[in-house]
């Protein structure tokens, strides 16, 4: 069963309903019908009654559209389910005046079953109301069936061009007319990655990795046919090639666009997806009145989208515009010309910075150099699915990526970079990590480097060479730059245990002047790697490992085995080279 | 991999500005770093900058409160990391002005790196930029954690206050000292089912069905600690209990409430869930100024919510109202009073309706009726699941689950249904079709109900008994409503096929006069089976299963087996019990 905010599933609608009316002030429940909504202050006498509804699970639509400028009442089924004819004249009856009412139906067998069996019933009784069945979905489209198109989100546009009407004060014909006029010049097609799933159980229909559903409708069930999965560019694109030619739009054209979200699509997606829209309507030279895109009417969880296309006129525009107060109406975005943001980098160019910074300070052995940096490059790489794998259990799992991305801007700069002067080198590390890794890694990196150039840079000012001692020097001016800015200390689990590790033994090889080089840089690395290991029974308390539970926390640090996995990288390829 | 809108995974963060720009006139790209974006109409000698920003995942954080009165400009990382903070930088130059500036900053590591990096070196050069950590996560509370509590929704509250006081034109130091005041007035708690997916990858961490993280951040990272998954009332009543206790929130005192959907949580579930923080409140007495509901900082697709909770004063209220034109802003909801909708019943009460049908027509042995029906509510049971399975072929899966429903309402009138007058019976059992079960299937048996009852009806008025023509007479009475009104024929696939067959043959077993009673009926009920069977190969054209591909379309129609396998179990029990 997927987990839901939901108590028994059977009271998710009425809960839903509680919660919408409690937190709007404006709607209030029909005295007697838990399951229809109507707008707190009716006027019944003098506008004509908005009515829509059909099965719960599509929120906002309906109930969260009863407001002023929209509907005066809503009726909600149980999810996926018709409601009642019952329900459908309870608010007819409650939000009854002179003006007569319409009821929007979304064409569903169901729907029409009980919104017309309440219409009948409530115009035998003396009341008015007409019937507009909404049926967007172009889809369906074959001349052999007999229920003709769906209902999907042009309902939307379709109550809110309405609704303005109303509110203006028109007449039921009025209205009428021109809500007709809007449904029948519109189209609308939905794609989904994944259907929505009911409260309390899983989805019925799996869609395999590769697939999507194409042309599908609200209620879960599966689309007009499936399709390979693709990128947003590619869906999009083939998504809007069939509502161009069913709209039959052409060049110079110019139509309301509606991205709705079926419900779970993230935002940074649906970004993606509104610029495919816009992108492709620009290419196609077709104009754009007005773009909406947003949660407008769901199919539960549903992960899709769908595009309505409108073809509507001054008036239709100026009734999307007018004001309307309903939590579920969210107004026009304005579109712009697409700026090619691809001609715009993310930065100024690093590789003009890279080479622009002068050789300085004393010079070494470039092949050496370059010997170590290419053994740390290639650990980078190799170890990106453990470092990954270790970071899953405390953090986002990245870090592996992201040191395998820093390894791959490395490689992009090898004829860039001076082996020459360290000094230079670790400026232009230090510009690489911050500029094409980011993030805390990214930024204590480019931090250690610096820091590490300054103490060459300092050495050189002193007038002295390098020796043995400068690469101790360089790593404890790194190791403290880290502590300073990240916040970290030995023992907190973080890349300061590996680098601080090394750093001390070092330290105390170098005092004790009793080992060869060799063993003092063997131990030191050795210690660090020892360090590493141990942060696996210690507790976080800075970093992003810091904010979960210790439970979590079994596996050695990623932070600091990655430092261990470099400096033992580097040592490797130094002895082999030398 | 998770499938989700978007291209290469490494753009996605670009694709999704490019969108957010495309999509508003009212910002666009800094002009050399893509992954900047500022208000278009830059005031900067009159107005403090306010900039915020960090890794991308939270949309529309941050971009998305780019605008008047919100937002000067926003930084977008790559997603779940830190900018670097050169691009920070940029976003300072760019809005630059003697005014000053603000950084708001997420309180997490790599932000307070690059963002502090940035403010210092943008200071060294002779600007003026303050920054303001917001870490309002109350699940990061120990005293032993040098880092502070995390930032979470309850920025999107401190740079709207910050943005309304930047419009009037408050300084610098008012701004800087109002933003430090709310952001050590208020809290905020996270609750997940299921954390959200990097693009390209799939989730790191997989939650148990029975768990749910409490006290995330927005990173995907685990929570505080791991609860049992239970309603949405106990999760949001343990959520507030912490809230409370952390808040030291009491009884009269006033709060904002932001209820913030972490990404994929559908509409259904916010407005549960709103409904029950609304509830807590009342119940403890506890009031609220403001009330905010919607999608504010998310977590890609994580389906969680949390719950930011801030100790107002009068003046950040007026903040909070003032107009701003950004697309992320969603302004508050408008609280009433809860209404106890547990005392509303979903219509007329139905029970009395039943129980209120005057008794009428011809009268017949109860017992055998009483055993029909039951034999009929039996197989309703029985097929539960083989329904669901057939209908989750061509729809929605429910059908079964539906007539389940039905069996349950209609054994909960046993006492109340009148076994002695089938037209009495069938009115019962029409009214309780139409508002227990709701949707097609309720409708088009309510339908067949009425329209048979009505046959009844007609043969007492005409002072005839019933024979062996009546119950033919009926179910083609019902056989014709349900064409009329749900516009299926005999072929389309529908339960037309099951009731149809069944008519058809009874009918040439009357009009035949050869064989026995039982003989006729027996023939009748296994054309029905039969009929039903066939639609296996057929076609749909109306009805739900008319929307789908004909390739989903291989197993027999669930509503025409349905009927087929009732009129099986009433003739069962008939035969048994007379």
């Amino acid at each position: 069963m997927s987990k839901k905010f939901v108590n028994k599933a059977e009271e998710a609608v009425d809960d839903a309903l509680f919660g919408l009316v409690s937190s709007n002030s404006n709607v209030k429940f029909h005295k007697s019908c838990r399951r229809v909504v109507h707008i707190t202050d009716l006027n019944p006498s003098h506008h004509v009654s908005l009515i829509a509804g059909g099965g719960s699970g599509h929120e906002p639509y309906a109930a969260g559209y009863v407001g002023k400028g929209l509907l005066t009442a809503a009726i909600a089924g149980n999810v996926f389910a018709s409601p009642p004819s019952r329900n459908v004249q309870a608010a007819l009856e409650a939000t009854r005046g002179e003006a007569g009412a319409i009821l929007f139906v979304i064409n569903y067998t169901g729907d029409r079953l009980n919104f017309g069996l309440a219409a009948e019933r409530f115009n035998a009784s003396g009341g008015t109301a007409r019937v507009v069945t909404i049926a967007d979905d172009v889809a369906i489209d074959s001349p052999n069936s007999k229920v003709g198109r769906r209902g999907l989100a042009g309902a939307v546009l379709t109550i809110k061009i309405a609704g303005a009407m109303a509110w203006e004060g028109k007449s039921l014909d009025e209205i009428y007319e021109t809500s007709q006029k809007v449904v029948s010049s519109m189209g609308t097609l939905g794609v989904s990655l994944y259907t929505g799933s009911l409260p309390g159980k899983n989805r019925e229909t799996e869609l395999p990795d590769d697939q999507i559903e194409v042309g599908l409708g609200i209620h879960g069930e599966p689309g007009k046919f499936r399709a390979q999965f693709g990128s947003a560019n590619r869906i999009v694109h083939s998504l809007l090639d069939t509502l161009r030619s069913k709209m039959e739009m052409r060049e110079g054209e110019k139509f309301v666009v509606l991205v709705n979200n079926l419900g779970s699509v993230s935002q940074l997606e649906m970004n993606i997806v509104n610029g495919e829209v816009l992108r492709y309507f620009e290419d196609h030279k077709i104009g754009i009145t007005r773009f909406f895109s947003g949660i407008y009417m769901t199919s539960l969880d549903g992960h899709g989208v769908s595009v309505t296309i409108l073809r509507a006129d001054d008036s239709m525009l100026q009734y999307l515009d007018a004001p309307a107060a309903a939590p579920g109406w969210i107004p026009a975005l304005s579109v712009q010309k697409c700026v090619d943001h691809q001609e715009i980098s993310d930065s100024s160019s690093q590789g003009d910075l890279i080479s622009e910074i002068p050789a300085s300070g004393v010079t070494v052995n470039a092949q050496l150099v370059e010997a170590c940096v290419g053994g740390v490059v290639d650990a980078m790489l190799e170890s990106e699915k453990h470092l990954n794998q270790l970071d899953a259990y405390a953090g986002d799992g990245d870090c592996g990526s992201t040191f395998a991305g820093a390894a791959e801007a490395i490689r992009k700069q090898t004829s860039g970079l001076n082996y020459t002067h360290p000094e230079t080198l670790l400026k232009q590390l230090s510009i690489i990590f911050e500029q094409t890794v980011g993030g805390t890694s990214g930024a204590l990196y480019a931090l250690m480097f610096s820091s590490a150039a300054q103490s060459f840079a300092q050495r050189s000012q002193r007038g002295e060479k390098i020796d043995r001692t400068s690469i101790l020097e360089a790593l404890d001016k790194a190791n403290r730059a880290v502590q300073k800015y990240g916040g970290a200390r030995v023992g907190d689990r973080t890349m300061v245990d590996g680098l601080d590790a090394m750093v001390e033994e070092l330290r105390k090889g170098f005092s004790g002047n009793e080992e060869s080089l060799d063993a003092i840089f063997e131990a030191a690395v050795k210690a660090s790697e020892k360090a590493a290991k141990a942060t696996a029974s210690q507790t976080a308390t800075v970093g992003r490992a810091s904010y979960t539970s210790s439970e979590a926390q079994t596996k050695p640090d990623a932070g600091a085995t990655a430092i261990s996995l470099w400096l033992r990288a580097c040592w490797t390829a130094y002895k082999s080279e030398k």
